[in-house]
């Protein structure tokens, strides 16, 4: 479902289309910002199936602009290049065929710089566009902030498989040199205690959400009592010490299967070096683990065997946002450490500028829940191309709540529900406690 | 969870170790009677890595109650053989290791023979057992019903790997020749409403259930309406002369990529002739489409699509339920198409001896929920190996309500969640909407 | 080609078809005897795509009689069974389609007493026919001989079928307990030379041979040393003790990929037991390794790497066959370990019937050439499905001469041209070294 | 084993360090040059695990100078970039650990500009090294020899492997426009004749040659023809049009099941377009077939079962041989259609410059063989790493003689054997027919 709240507050000043126009730019100009550091070759790889090329990163957001509101918005629209509505087709069926998602890394051509002049000539025509914001019927607005969204959603991405890329490398580059904040110290994981009752949950009203966090609606919970922070890398370490990998009382049974085929014996980008010290691939190269930082790239088979061994449990993402809708309403206003920080790295919980007990709940890993991605109550995608966003996708992955240390601020809900796989690991995904 | 109901009732009359006696006796004997129609060559052969021989399941269903009862019970046990620990040994890996599950059809030894051996002196020394009550720990008692249950569950596994094995064959042998019902008619397809509030749903109290059945808890539910009878052959028909196999729109983004992967054009077992007309492969052989039947074999992901063409939804499992116990308190009992009716396929629905509007919620066909198989609020294994029985599984399976046509009617509860992966479709699995 | 050396001679006496008909009855009868000590189980279960069951190697050897000569014989011939043409062809596409080769072990039916039943009835047909030789066109006896031939190689088969299928099971169950020749010593290695020259090799003139074996042509060798016996068990563990698993310099790369995907540490069936003695699965079960008999069960690539390490070369098939030529024009007949003894493992050399100084070129082990099975000079295969027989699978497999402790001695030459890919082990293969 | 021919000659003038400098900077050169219409984004990707990206290649032909001359020639030498030694170690175990194969395309560092950088620096010590050839041992000037024909091998394989690069594409891009020459003729296919006897193959003498095209030796052949010229385009659509890929009679056992199972219906690279015409995806993009260029990018399947269906049959590479060394005679010099001539692609045989029948034995396309790559008598790997340039790979492989449209003419010899597993099709692969 996209809203319309653009359409809705039209009146106000600066208009609505002048902050879409401004928005607009400034999200472009952060996947080009992205760029930045690397070279062409960087960004022409494919590491493995489930990620893409930057390169195709670049070219896809741009096609789904010229798909979604430039051939919609202009009669006779003559597309940039016509081949790319079948290069940079994701997956929506209802658009036309795909190039093959595990073959997005076999092509050179488009080179880097035809896609650049591809996003320049996109963006001219929606600047165009969104100067003449009369002839652009409502509905369209609320595309290109679903674009923006969109555009958002994968400049996370390139963080995630540029890492990944990466660190296939033997030399281990660095993205950015950087510089980590290392706290000596986290704060004590303390239990916050939440009352049985029937809740609210779920997205509603005004602002931008994407389908899949509405309807709004009921649900009961019993009392639950969640941590007070994520589980850090120190305590992940006293698991492995324990023995966690090698122990399968602790492990779902396609945990354990995947353990032992994969041979997993830490989180992905862990390194045990030859005098038995862990080091951390990260945006930066390789880096001594931070032993007070939250734990990443931990798949919801970790997580879940990690609880298990703890003695607690994961919390389900209607307990989360409980939660996170606790937090917020004493915080005010979403913070916490996102892509702008630069730190590219979940960081040590500091002092809270909020004298809530929940830290971190927003930025730094994706906290896997308990919950498989499913349709809330009365869920039903929009119709034609685009409702292949998110519904079809409702099946065998499990929700991640909160954001992450590549995650943009301004793309942060508490209603937000990311998904992936169980054996996922890839992008910067953590644990929280509940009991 | 192992409930105490036994020990509970133990003062009445007969008493509960002459009624288990009885029990294990008649549940036992129908393993046996299962395989009357057998050859050796039937019952040794493994038809893929999900299914299992018949010999391989008599066997370990009798390693239960080695492993679970008499070494527990007997001080210094001897086991009948020692090599069959390893070899029978299912998942528990709190016992020790297990021969792998795919490589079951490997082994021609021990024989059939043996096996049967192996069954009687376990029985013998189970009786020996029943006969001297008062030297039973109480909660041996439970489990010796678990075991019971367990063998029910393999009884029905035994009808449906059987039908998998007989199917590879191009001679497409029947296992009984049988006489099918095929009513010329069914009910129409009718809409049973159900109000919004909080509900309990899960096993309490008296009598046998599983662990993953409790604890029982309550839950939110809107208003919703529920079909009065699974989707027919000859309704399902329609979905696929519409082009439902063909056209991605229907289906989620696994359901798609496995239609292409695998080809399907149709249920699985359903052949379609020279002639255009359909044939469905039974458990008596290659057999004429019956129309009115409910709708078999699907896959979760073809019973979502039907769903979604048909615009209605599957329901939830605790719509089910509350359906589902709506329905038992005016139908009284259990009843329906079981194994016990030597059908072994679905039947058209009969005038209802019941006049609940709902029919068919038990018996002829499982039913796939929309509901991932997870934990209910509060759950927590039992300690020791028996815990691994269910909890480890509770990811990327999909839970069914109801029962089958091969499933034994005393195994049947209304609180009974099955649960397969969503591609699976060698068991009796079919679909009752919901909106 | 088939020749036709039957016809050739049909006035002696006992007349040729006399002949054929008491060796038809033997042949057959061998591969009953086969089966005595089996149970049904044994004989249906296909323990890798290689190999096949039993019971289909007993049905495929009597559909060669009923395809290729009693449905030629005979006028509007009545199949005993229409089905059996597709279930047990085993690759011949001019007859029409196969049941894929993978998928034999999923058949239960027909069963092992439907199978003797087809034997029966074929054999029944078969003394008819030739009862009356007069009617029976000359091709079709040489067909019938092809037929004998052709059961004794799938006779060889059965026997390294079961013993894979035996070796799956942690049982180690025992074929025939037997008892083994355990000699405490072997003769010492000696190099036999040999010329330079033209020489010719292949099958002409009287007697069966298959079509591969010729046409007889010239060929030149430069002069080469044979070793007068194959590499033992002994000397074997000195290459395996020297590193030779972990050492790639002494490797194929194919071979070097292949032992590490494998996980190979030693040849097929040596296992190492917990104070690092070695036993080895026989077809009387689990023994201590003998160490003076010929190493067996080594893939090509083992076989060539041993050479290499010792510095020698595996001979090609032509100097095998110029070697052998010579030993037999002194031995006068063949002689060897093969599947009458009843040993059923290679055994130690012994003190030589005849006074040639190569020893064991035949029996106990057939040896491995470095020669890639191809068509000789002029070879064409004969016109028909049953050109299918060799000549299609000249391609990645490599010669192997001599014949085994399972061949059957009437079915062993000089002339015979044995052929596998170079990692198959299941075969009872050696190495002789030259230089 | 790497012959001593540059020490042999070394009084001549120019001398022959003289020439080997101008040969070092002609060969090195041409590598660069063939990239010079290539982005960066087209030298980063590996488009299957056979082919390799043009950046390694540039770089593993420098390693390659780096390890056996430099790292030698010069004491205590300093590597430009230690780590580049196992990043760009193709297979030489005795080097050390190599990055795998399969995974070459997911290295986006060293980037290109590293890679030339890399390059410029082996050069100029090299330079250094080649100006004080008083300093060097002699066996090395044959290293430098053998790098300078690696390097040309790889230069064939840059094409080869961009080429597969670019048909990936949908867009089929050009690696250079060109202007192929288009007969609309060919000379008639006549048979030349070759008489018995014994004949001497393989290299011997002054001139560099690899190890495995010697040692000199004879062999024994058989009276043979050999077609005067490779089949071409038009004949080979008289097999595909007969049902050549339709008919399991014409194909090898393994070729059969790699057409069904890779769904073969034509040589790769060619494209049926909506009209039932035929184009052809070259280096210089998409173009209509040339019906009488030779039949370019076929398996050994595929032409082993093109010349059994023509009746015919593939030469061995002693007969190939022996008519080359026939027709050099008479040809007094190498001459052919080779990568200078800039076409890049086979093309149609025209009026020959050489009186003799034979035409296009050397360059348009490798010929197969029916060759098993297999030593030839005496032949013995040089010690070291360098002993593993050809020898380990002599198995599974079919020879193929006489070079391609892309093959230096300075690396053409009418001894040297190239070798591809015979589903291998990416190569300028054709067939010569013999009987």
């Amino acid at each position: 479902m996209i809203h319309s709240h653009v359409a809705n507050s039209r009146a106000s000043a600066p208009s609505p289309t002048e902050e879409l126009r401004a928005r607009y730019a400034a999200v472009r100009q952060a996947s080009a910002s992205f760029c930045t550091p690397l070279t062409d070759e960087d960004c022409v790889i494919q590491s493995m199936p489930d990620a893409s090329p930057i390169r195709w990163h670049l070219a896809h957001t741009t096609w789904f602009f010229e798909t979604f509101v430039l051939s919609r918005a202009i009669e006779n629209y003559q597309p940039v290049n016509a081949a790319f509505e079948y290069l940079f087709n994701s997956y929506y069926n209802q658009v036309g065929r795909q190039f093959p998602r595990a073959r997005r890394g076999l092509l050179s051509r488009p080179t880097m710089s035809e896609v650049w002049r591809y996003r320049r000539e996109v963006d001219y025509r929606m600047e165009q566009l969104l100067a003449r914001p009369e002839e652009l019927p409502e509905e369209l607005l609320s595309v290109v902030e679903l674009g923006l969204q969109h555009e958002q959603q994968h400049q996370e991405l390139m963080h995630t498989d540029l890492k990944h890329l990466l660190a296939c490398n033997p030399l281990y580059p660095a993205y950015r040199p950087g510089t980590q904040e290392t706290h000596s110290s986290t704060s004590a994981l303390e239990w916050v205690a939440f009352d049985e009752g029937v809740y609210h949950i779920g997205h509603e009203g005004l602002g931008f959400a994407f389908d899949n966090e509405g309807p709004r609606h009921r649900v009961w919970l019993n009392a639950f009592e969640l941590a007070s922070r994520p589980v850090t890398n120190a305590e992940f370490l006293d698991f492995i010490e324990a023995g966690g990998y090698r122990r399968p009382e602790f492990w779902l049974s396609l945990g354990w299967q995947t353990v032992q085929a994969e041979g997993w014996q830490a989180p992905l980008y862990w390194l045990c070096d030859a005098s038995g010290g862990w080091q951390e691939f990260t945006l930066a190269g390789l880096r001594p683990l931070v032993p007070h930082a939250p734990v990443c790239h931990l798949s919801y088979f970790e997580a879940d065997a990690y609880a298990r061994w703890s003695g607690a449990r994961l919390p389900t993402e209607a307990e989360w946002e409980v939660a996170a809708a606790d937090w917020l309403a004493e915080a005010g206003a979403i913070s916490g450490n996102f892509v702008e920080s630069g730190q590219l790295q979940p960081t040590p919980a500091k002092d809270a500028k909020c004298s809530h007990r929940l830290q971190q709940l927003l930025g730094d890993v994706w906290e896997w829940t308990a919950s498989s991605y499913a349709p809330y109550p009365g869920y039903a995608p929009p119709p034609g191309a685009l409702g292949e966003y998110n519904g079809k996708f409702m099946c065998n992955q499990y929700v991640l709540r909160g954001g992450s240390c590549v995650t943009p601020e301004s793309h942060v809900r508490i209603t937000y529900r990311n998904f992936f796989p169980p054996d996922a690991r890839w992008q910067f995904t953590g644990v929280r406690l509940a009991r």
